[in-house]
This record gives C-alpha cells, sequence and structure tokens, in this order.
C-alpha cells in the first residue's frame, strides 16, 4: 500500500502539508489540494485513520463490551448500539468480557488504548471501584445492565427485582400459591435482585416463605432441566415457577415434558428476557420483556453525549421488564 | 488524558524518544526508558494505539464484516473469529452490512481505513468483480460463504447445493415422493444453490419435476409461515417439505399447527443450518448443519496467515453441511 511519504513525493510536498489535506486543515492552500488529492488518487493511497487519530486525538469509534457476542441477547445490544453510531457516522469496537475480572479487564483497556472516547460497557466482572476508576479516567463511559450508585448518572440498568415481582405476580393473580424460582447460581446482581423480587411478592401475600422451593444452577437450558428435576424430586405441591431466563425455562420444559407433566395445565412456567427463543418454544413462553433495545440506544447516546463534554440533561435510567403474556402460564385450578 | 508531549515534557525528553520507548525500539536509552516510564505511570498516559500503528503501518486488528450481528448465526461467525485473534493477541473490529452493497462497501472501506490487514468478510450485496477488487487491494482478506473462481483459495465456503440435495434425499429414503421446497426470495447464490440441490436429488429419482411444489419467500418465520401457508393452498398432495432455512422452517411449522397438520405424522419438515432455535422447535428439527464456528475459525486463520505474507500451503475451502436427526421427519405411511 501506498505510503503518506509516496504522497508527498508524489505530490511535490511535505508530509506535513499532506497530512494538512488530508485533515481538511484550514492552512492547505488550493494548490496543495489540488496536487495531493491528484497523487492521492493516481497511488491509491488511502488516508489513514490512525493519522487522523493521532491529530485529532479521538477516533469516530464507539466500544462495545459484552459478555459474548453470539448470545442473541447480546447481538440486540451491539446492534442497538451500532445504530446510533451509523446515525452520527462512528463505527464500533467490540470486546468480548465472559463475565470474568480479568478478560473485562483487558477489554477494556485495549477500547481505551485504541482511543475510543464513547464506551458502552456490559460488566459482572469488574468490581464496583474499579469501574468507576474507568468511569473517571473515561468521560463518555456508560454502563449497561449494572447500576453504581457512585456514577449512577452513567447507568443504564434494569430493575431487576421488580421485574421477577412482576413475574411472579402474575402467578399470583392467576391463584397460583405454591410457586418455585429457578434462580442462576452466579454470584451477580441480577440474580440476588431476581430472587429478592421472587421473595417479596410471597410475603406481601403473607404466604409462608420455605426455601425449598428455590433452586439454582447454570443460567442455561441445560442448567434449567437439571434444576427442574431437583425441584420435581423434592415432591412439594409446586404449580407454578419462575425462571431466571428463558434458556432456563426452556430447560425447565425439556424437563417437564420427560415426565409427563403438561405446561401449563399441570404447571404453569414463566420467563425473563423474552429472547429469540421465547416465541419458539412450546408452549410459546410467557415472559417478561427485557427492553435491551431501547437500553442500548440510551446508553450510546449518552456516551456520545458524555465524549463531547455535553453533560446538560444527562442521567442514568433504570428501567422495568414489561410482561409478555404467551400460552405457557394458565389459571390454577 | 495525557498526550505524548505531556510525557516527554516530564521526562525530559523528544517525542520521538517517547515513541521510541513506547514501540520498544532497541534505540532507547536505558536512562530513557526509565525516565519515560516514571513519567507515563505518573501521568497515567496510555501508550497510543494509533501511534503504535503509524509506526508499525499496521494493527493488531482483524476486520469482520457479516450481515447483521443479531443474528445468533454471524454471532456465532464473529465469536469463532474472535477466539482465533485472542489466541493471536489480536482484537476486532465488526461492521454490519445488512445484504446491501453500498452498505456493505462502506463497511470494507472503514476496516481498510482502519488499517485492519485481516479482513474476514461476508458479503451478498457486492460484485465478484468488485470482492476481486477488494482482495487485489488486502492481500489478508478472506471471504466466507462466497465462492469466487478467480479467488478460491481466498475462500471458505459451504456446498449449499450437496446441501439440500443430502436433505431432499433424506426425505427421499424415508419412502417421501411429493416433496414441496421453500426457498429465499433473495436473490444469492445461496437461495439458487440450494434450490438447484433439491432440483437435483428429485431429477435423479426420475421424479417429475413440478415448479408448483416450490414457493418463495422472506428467509424468516414470517416468511416461512406466509409461504406454508401458500404451499398449502395449492392443494398438492405434499407429505414432506425443505426449508432454506430454520427460521423458514419455524413459520411453517407455525402454519401448519394453525390447520391442525401434525408434524411429522401428517407432513415431515426438514431445516438448514441447525441455528440456535432448531432444537426448541417442537418437534425438534431435523436439519442440515451448517459449519460455521470451524468455518469462521479457518478463515480467521487464514486471513492471519495472508497478511503475514505466508502463502504456502493456502487454499480456500468448501465445506459440505451435515444432517442433524431430530424429530421433525417420519417415514411416509
Amino acid at each position: 500500500m501506498a505510503t503518506i511519504k509516496d504522497v508527498a513525493k508524489a505530490a511535490g510536498v511535505s508530509v506535513a502539508t499532506v497530512s494538512r489535506v488530508v485533515n481538511k486543515s484550514p492552512k492547505a492552500s488550493k494548490s496543495a489540494i489540488a496536487a495531493v488529492n491528484a497523487a492521492m488518487k493516481t497511488l491509491a493511497y488511502r488516508p489513514n485513520a490512525n493519522a487522523r487519530a493521532l491529530v485529532n486525538q479521538s477516533t469516530n469509534t464507539i466500544g462495545v463490551m459484552v459478555s459474548d457476542v453470539s448470545d442473541p441477547f447480546f447481538g440486540a445490544l451491539i446492534k442497538a448500539v451500532d445504530n446510533v453510531a451509523r446515525s452520527h457516522n462512528k463505527h464500533l469496537l467490540i470486546g468480548n468480557g465472559y463475565h470474568d475480572a480479568k478478560v473485562e479487564r483487558e477489554a477494556i483497556e485495549l477500547l481505551i488504548n485504541n482511543r475510543c472516547d464513547s464506551l458502552v460497557i456490559h460488566s459482572k466482572g469488574l468490581s464496583d471501584q474499579e469501574l468507576i476508576q474507568f468511569a473517571k479516567e473515561v468521560p463518555g463511559l456508560v454502563l449497561i445492565n449494572r447500576h453504581i450508585p457512585e456514577i449512577a448518572e452513567r447507568c443504564i440498568a434494569l430493575d431487576n427485582q421488580q421485574g421477577a415481582y412482576n413475574a411472579t405476580q402474575h402467578l399470583l393473580t392467576k391463584g397460583h400459591q405454591h410457586i418455585g424460582y429457578i434462580n442462576s447460581y452466579q454470584d451477580i446482581d441480577d440474580a440476588h435482585h431476581r430472587q429478592a423480587g421472587y421473595l417479596q411478592a410471597l410475603t406481601e401475600q403473607d404466604l409462608s416463605l420455605n426455601l425449598d422451593y428455590i433452586v439454582a444452577g447454570q443460567p442455561t437450558d441445560e442448567g434449567g432441566e437439571v434444576a427442574m428435576t431437583e425441584l420435581l424430586a423434592r415432591k412439594l405441591p409446586i404449580t407454578a415457577v419462575v425462571c431466571y431466563n428463558d434458556y432456563v425455562a426452556a430447560g425447565a420444559l425439556a424437563a417437564l415434558e420427560k415426565q409427563h407433566i403438561a405446561v401449563p395445565n399441570d404447571i404453569s412456567l414463566m420467563g425473563f428476557d423474552n429472547g429469540l427463543i421465547a416465541k419458539y418454544l412450546h408452549p410459546k413462553l410467557t415472559t417478561m420483556h427485557y427492553p435491551i433495545q431501547t437500553m442500548a440506544e440510551q446508553a450510546a447516546e449518552l456516551s456520545l453525549a458524555l465524549a463531547k463534554g455535553n453533560n446538560s440533561a444527562i442521567h442514568g435510567k433504570v428501567f422495568e421488564a414489561i410482561l409478555v403474556e404467551r400460552l405457557s402460564v394458565a389459571k390454577r385450578v
């Protein structure tokens, strides 16, 4: 590939002049602009994004870190950020953190070292303290799906407790009183808060709390299948189950099918996320819609505004999950 | 943020010396290294990836263009490339092309302008000729899911015709003779080749070809539902249907369910891709496994090797889709 030196030589100007033309500096003369543009065309020279970024001390890039891009939940998040980026003529650099502190740290460092001045970060592995440090260093850093009180105005989060509370409430209004809960065994806020929401709903109805009704496992369909089988083995008079997410519900469904227990006639099931698979399950899954698209769009806009130093009317936001009724919940008979 | 100039000033050396230290040039003296490192630490200076890239005339970045990152198929592709990138201490820049020539062109230009010297490109919108041009310009460019004879050694593709042939063949061996085909209406090789594979299998069995058995629609579940309803309205003695992909099969399933036609007892269904949803459908979908993970890994390795100028033992590859038997196909009774 042709370099900036080749262009300078062909145009008969200095490298600094080529740089001025490429960066559209007002100091470039008309004749220099003409000579440089002609030389760039002849040599098929591509103005180097790195050279531009050096001059501007920033890139046109938004950095996004998610847990795992192959999970459609994060795919939806990235697509929403990409749409906002495109509307601002920016592009995306992405990193996977895999919920691991070390991997997340490296991914964020990499995005910062690549001069992403806007960052949308989905971190579950790093401590509040470390994220606060990163936020201090990068004014355009926004956290998604996490709430840290000290930097609440930089957080776009979901009220997980309210979501699980509403899911449980939906089953209570359908007459269920013996409701199980399959949680994720991950030590993350999402799991703690969702379980708290489930317990809160039962407490408010003066239903006795029995921790035998709760089982935790991997937040996957395999985990859901194991957990549901475990719950059935406890021989409780359960008529409904709240699941940590849709994958867990899919696994629970598989376990129930193997035991010839009909959903929703024998046991009702609630998911969480309203992800890609919810409508493909049989019966179609009643679940809590996680508004990840809207949240990711707002996170991206917030991040761009903060990076520009626009701090007016900036505030984080806590979203609520919305009930989506399909066919996996029935009235208790 | 501190700049390279701030560091030079604090360390009492020139900017060029800081650059040498950052880029680990052997020309940097021990005392300069000590002074610069101390200054960088004090100022919390991050060595600028753009500055490094300028010196090296390359970045540590692999560029990936897919159609739409929110589709789990492309999520799986990106994850596989990311795994290869990480093992080589590289990271990813991604772009969405949305199967549109203009958007694809812009996305590829952007990756090249950001000095990605390795590129894994999934393009359906651009012509062979334009992709050949890009391949000439960037030695590390590899195409995935596309076969262009002139640059076959740079293509990691799937034999779509063979895949659809094998899908149809599977139904033939189960005794079906009246087999429908729901194609995608997109004007892309995948659609043409899969339909050709379906027709080839019927021809080899000396079955009469009747184009009424073929209907085309959007390659989505909505499209599949419309297409299946259309096919049913034709009142043909169909006992099995090959679908363009798993989403189309999901839609066909929904249409059949609404008409109280049982799968697989009344009509057998074949998908294509073995994507995320295949195992969640009811009945679980028999489909052709698209080995996108392996293909993406090989594309990434090939791209890195080519970018390094390592042309020995380089060759493109055409993969075959593999039959995955689940529960949506039965013997014709």
